[in-house]
C-alpha cells in the first residue's frame, strides 16, 4: 500500500514525528492488508510503526507467518511477549524521540506501557484520529470495492426477503441472509445481522431470536457482506401480509424522510445540516423522539467509520466518503422502521451506491 | 445475576472502594446478561459501574431499551454522549472518594475523561484482572451451558467432516460447518471458524480462501459454536485420501503430546508444568521450535480466557476452570497439524468435554 504510507509519512513529517505507533485495528488493516482478529478490549492482532524509512508490522508468532504473507513492504516482527513492550523495543531499536500515538483507539495499559519503557527522553504526542482521517475520502478501488460489497449485499436480500413467511423464526431468517451473501462471494458479515420482528423492531440493534413472524408486523433487515476487506451496510424493513395500521402510517414518513434526506444530501454540508434533511421530516409528522439515533455514518474498511451525518458533528461532509443515510423510527412496545442507503458524497449531490428494492405503502 | 454481583461487591469493600466501573465487554455480559456489541477499539456497547448498593448499566440510546429488556436488576442509564463521560456523571451523582477501574481493558481517552471528569478528589485505583478473576471457576451452570455449545460444535463437525472432497474450497468448508453450528443451535460462531489447508495449515490462525483441497495434505478445522452465551473450541486436522509422508510423521506426535497432556493434567500444577506435559512429547520428536504457542487457555464467555496453559504462567491451574488442551507442529511451506480438546480441571484429573472423534493413523 505504498500511496498510503507516503501520505501518512508527510503527515508525520508536518507534526516533526520521528515515528508513529498505530493500534487501531481499521487502520492496521488498512495500512497493511493484515487480516489478523482482534478481541475487544485487550486481545489485538498487532501494531504498526511507521517512520521516515521503516514500515514495521508488530505481532505475535500465531499470527507472525500470516502477517508476512499480508503485509508486502512491512517487516514482521514476531514479539514473545506483549505487544506495548514489542513496540518500544521496536522503538529503542530505531532510536526515536517524538512518537505520536492514537490517543483514542489505544489501551491505557499499553500507553503506561510505552511511557515506562521509552522514558523521559522520549515524547509521546497524541494525533487523535489523524489516521483514522486518512480513510475518510475513498479512491475509485475502494469506492468500487464497498459497490461490490453492496452488490452481494443486495442480491442476498432480493433472494431471501420473498421467502420470508408467517412463523419463521428471526434466526432462521438471519441464517439465510448470512448463508446467501456468503455464497454469493462475502467473506463473511461486516456486522451481526439485525432481524428484528414486531417489538423487537423498537431496537435498533436487536440479537435475531427465536421469535416467530406475524403477519401485519415490522421487520427490520440490517445486513451487510465483507467483501475484500470492505464492507457494506443495507436496512430494508417488510412485513409479511398487510401492514397493520402504524406500519402504514409510520413507513410512508421514513420512506419520505430518506427520499428528502437523499434529495438534499452532497458534500459541504455540515453533519448537523445532512442529519437536520431527515429528521426535520420526522419531526414534522410528530414523531422526533421516536428517532433516537443519528442519520448515517460512513463505510469503508470498518461499518462504522467517519463522517458522521449527525446533530454532533459540525464539519462539512467531503466528498469522495461513502456514507450510509438511515432514517428510523421506533415505539417501544409495538416495533419500528428504518430503511438505509449507503451513497458517495459528491460536490452537487449522492451517488447512491445501493439497488435494493425497497417497498412501498399505497 | 445476584451471587455475581454479591461475591464482586466483597471484593470491592475488602478494597476499600466506593465504586468499580467494568470497561470489559466479557465482564459486562458475566454481571448483566446484556449482549450489546463491542467494535474495537472504540466503540463498546456499554460500561457497569457497581456500587455497595447501586447497579447501573451505561450505553447509548440505540442500545438502551435492549438494555433495559436484558440486563435484569441494573438502572440502564441512557447517554446522549460519550460512556466515559456519562460513567463520570453517575459516579458524581452517587458521589464517590474511590473507584476502581479496570486498568487493562479500558481506553487511555476514557481514562483521560474519567480523571478530567472526577477531579483530584476522586481516587482512582488500579484493579487489575479483579472482575476476569471472578469467571476463572465455572459454576454447573456455566459448565453445562459450555458442554451443550461443545456438543453442538462437536456434532456440526461430524456431519461435515465426512463430506470433504479434495477440490472444495477452504471458505466453502468453513461456511458449511457455521451452518451446521447455526441449525444446531448455536447462536452464532465464538470465533471465525478456520479451514486452513496444505501450506495455509502452517499458520495456526489462517482465515479461510479460496485454496482448495488436494488429497493426502493437512487440513487443520478450528470451530466453535457459541451457545447461550458461552464458547465452545474444538480443532482437529484431517486429510482427504492418503496421508503425505510428512503428515503420517507429524500427526501422530501430536495425538501423543494432547493424550499425554490429557493423563497428567489436573488442577494445582502451574500453567507451565502443563504447558510442559505436551512440549515435552513434541520435543523429544525434534519439533519444539515448531510449537509456537502456549498449549491451552480458558473457554467461558469468552473464548480466551483465563487460565493460560503456558510457560509464562507460574500459577497454579484452579479446580473448576474449563480450558483447551491444543498442542500443534508448523511447518513453514508444508502445513501443520493441531488437535483440540476442551475439559474441566478437577483436584484429580481433567473431565475432557469433547466428544468429536480423533482420525488416527497406523
Amino acid at each position: 500500500m505504498p500511496d498510503r504510507l507516503a501520505v501518512l509519512r508527510e503527515r508525520i513529517a508536518e507534526l516533526g514525528l520521528d515515528a508513529i505507533v498505530i493500534t487501531h485495528p481499521s487502520n492496521r488493516y488498512y495500512l497493511t492488508g493484515y487480516t489478523g482478529d482482534d478481541i475487544p478490549p485487550n486481545e489485538s492482532g498487532g501494531h504498526v510503526i511507521i517512520t521516515p524509512d521503516r514500515a514495521v508490522l508488530v505481532t505475535s508468532s500465531v499470527n507472525s507467518e500470516q502477517a508476512r504473507q499480508q503485509a508486502s513492504g512491512f517487516e514482521v516482527f514476531d514479539r514473545v511477549y506483549g505487544l506495548a513492550e514489542a513496540d518500544a523495543a521496536v522503538l529503542q531499536e530505531i532510536g526515536v524521540r517524538r512518537v505520536g500515538f492514537e490517543d483514542k483507539a489505544i489501551l491505557y495499559q499499553d500507553y503506561r506501557t510505552l511511557t515506562e519503557r521509552l522514558g523521559d527522553e522520549v515524547e509521546l504526542v497524541p494525533v487523535g484520529t489523524l489516521v483514522d482521517d486518512l480513510r475518510l475520502i475513498k479512491t475509485q478501488e475502494e469506492i468500487a470495492k464497498i459497490a461490490r460489497a453492496i452488490e452481494v449485499t443486495d442480491r442476498a436480500f432480493e433472494q431471501v426477503a420473498p421467502t420470508i413467511k408467517a412463523g419463521d423464526r428471526e434466526r432462521d431468517i438471519a441464517l439465510r441472509l448470512e448463508v446467501a451473501m456468503r455464497e454469493l462471494g462475502a467473506s463473511g458479515p461486516s456486522f451481526p445481522t439485525i432481524v428484528a420482528s414486531g417489538p423487537n423492531a423498537a431496537l435498533p440493534h436487536h440479537d435475531p431470536g427465536d421469535r416467530q413472524i406475524q403477519p401485519g408486523e415490522p421487520i427490520v433487515i440490517d445486513m451487510g457482506a465483507r467483501v475484500d476487506g470492505y464492507c457494506a451496510d443495507l436496512t430494508r424493513t417488510v412485513w409479511v401480509g398487510e401492514p397493520d395500521p402504524r406500519l402504514r402510517e409510520i413507513y410512508p414518513i421514513v420512506l419520505r424522510a430518506l427520499e428528502t434526506a437523499e434529495a438534499g444530501l452532497k458534500a459541504g454540508l455540515t453533519g448537523r445540516e445532512a442529519d437536520a434533511l431527515a429528521r426535520g421530516v420526522i419531526e414534522q409528522a410528530g414523531y422526533g423522539e421516536a428517532f433516537g439515533h443519528s442519520l448515517g455514518h460512513g463505510v469503508g474498511v470498518r461499518v462504522h467509520e467517519g463522517p458522521a451525518l449527525s446533530k454532533r458533528n459540525e464539519e462539512p461532509l467531503p466528498a469522495g466518503s461513502v456514507v450510509t443515510i438511515e432514517p428510523g423510527i421506533y415505539i417501544p412496545g409495538w416495533g419500528g422502521v428504518r430503511i438505509e442507503d449507503v451513497g458517495v458524497l459528491e460536490e452537487d449531490g449522492v451517488r447512491i451506491l445501493t439497488r435494493a428494492a425497497k417497498r412501498s405503502i399505497d
